[in-house]
């Protein structure tokens, strides 16, 4: 009989900032999927967990490939009986592929339910001492992927237009591309002593924190071999930092 | 002996959506001030805890002064030698005042740590099957506070530029200007027939949803006595609720 498949937000890395459904739902699992950004599995269910456990991040694949083989490899086990669970790092509606997964399921008549958690890039600056909102400072906040350039063909972001928003800009997946999205914003005119804080690794053991300006983002992250998982935050609260 | 500040993401209403750090911190407390938009307490801790639990949506007074007071509360508790938490809806950070909190107990010596909780500008449509991003649809996704009409001279909030930025805009607190923020999007040239979402109550039992439009926005909050706390979507996501 066809069992259920449960896409869990597994929170910004410490395991114990996974909602308390999320782990029950792990818990109930008979075959776990986990990225490489998720929390650690055995450290959530403990030594003497019967569930079996697939490193998707291993798939020998290309990104798309391995998407779809994820999907493919959801709905085979729950076809099969088996309870899915599908553990991802932060939300999985926020850039983690939740939608997809769930399409994927619904087609092929997979019951799947989504499981939210705490997102990297609200909790990441707050492990980093950063409110991604205070009062007084701003009255928006804005995620975005920092995963493709600014002008980039295939890009969905005005990044002119976040530059004059008054949101604080948390930026994911942008280490690569922080000195282009620091000049973007800077062009667009965004003050080049915008407060700015760079965290790699937020809530686990190997954390770091830079406090910049916007002007100096790209030498930061350079010059101190930032690499990802890392998140930096853009506005007046990133001077709040203690 | 000054005992610990615990400021608790509660999540978005229902109960088992706090993280385990969140829970842990709460039943390791003395006294618990809570918020009317916190997940339900005695539901959480069950009959037997004897923490005493403060509701601080009872305060007697003005909106700010409340906050003073409740400061004020979690400083003289910690300093009284009882461990505190303060127990909120969504995520400290997310236009819940946490930093104001949290530097009223450095100023007091208290020590204090933020445990971060599920936003409700995210899981609330998700709950109601809107992901607030989705591959090829958006690459950003702005939580944005309503509770100011556009234009207002204490607005910290440039909605054309919103309306331009591609982000997928999260509205919470803004019921009320609704109309005035719909207005202002189209005026700025967002399309009429940009996929909306309004949720209320999302997560718990009374939840009710709404599929709309950004130029019907206004009229679906009015005519179907839409009240708080709601968080409407716009944007092209809104149009995969399901």
């Amino acid at each position: 009989m066809t069992k259920h498949a449960y896409l869990i937000g597994g929170g910004p890395g410490a395991t114990d900032l996974i909602t308390v459904r999320g782990l029950r739902a792990l818990q109930a699992a008979d075959v776990i999927l986990v990225d490489h950004l998720a929390p650690d599995v055995t450290e959530l269910l403990g030594p003497d967990s019967r569930a079996e456990v697939i490193d998707v991040s291993k798939l020998p694949y290309g990104k798309q490939v391995a998407q779809e083989k994820i999907n493919e490899l959801i709905v085979t086990h729950a076809l099969a009986g088996r309870t899915v669970a599908r553990l991802k790092g932060g939300d999985p509606y926020v850039f983690g592929r939740g939608y997809e997964e769930l399409q994927a399921c619904r087609e092929a008549g997979v019951p799947c339910s989504v499981i939210p958690g705490v997102t990297s890039a609200f909790a990441v600056p707050a492990a980093a001492g950063v409110p991604v909102t205070h009062r007084g400072a701003t009255h928006a906040v804005t995620v975005v992927s920092g995963h493709l350039p600014p002008g980039h063909p295939k890009s969905l972001v005005d990044w002119a237009a976040l530059a004059h928003s008054g949101a604080t800009l948390s930026v994911i997946m942008g280490v690569k591309n922080a000195p282009a999205i620091a000049s973007a914003l800077l062009e667009a005119g965004k003050p080049a002593t915008t407060p700015a804080v760079v965290i790699q690794e937020g809530t686990l053991s190997g954390q770091r924190i830079f406090a910049t300006t916007l002007a100096e983002l790209g030498h930061t992250i350079i010059s101190h071999e930032v690499h990802a998982p890392a998140v930096y935050v853009i506005g007046e609260v990133a001077g709040l930092t203690t």
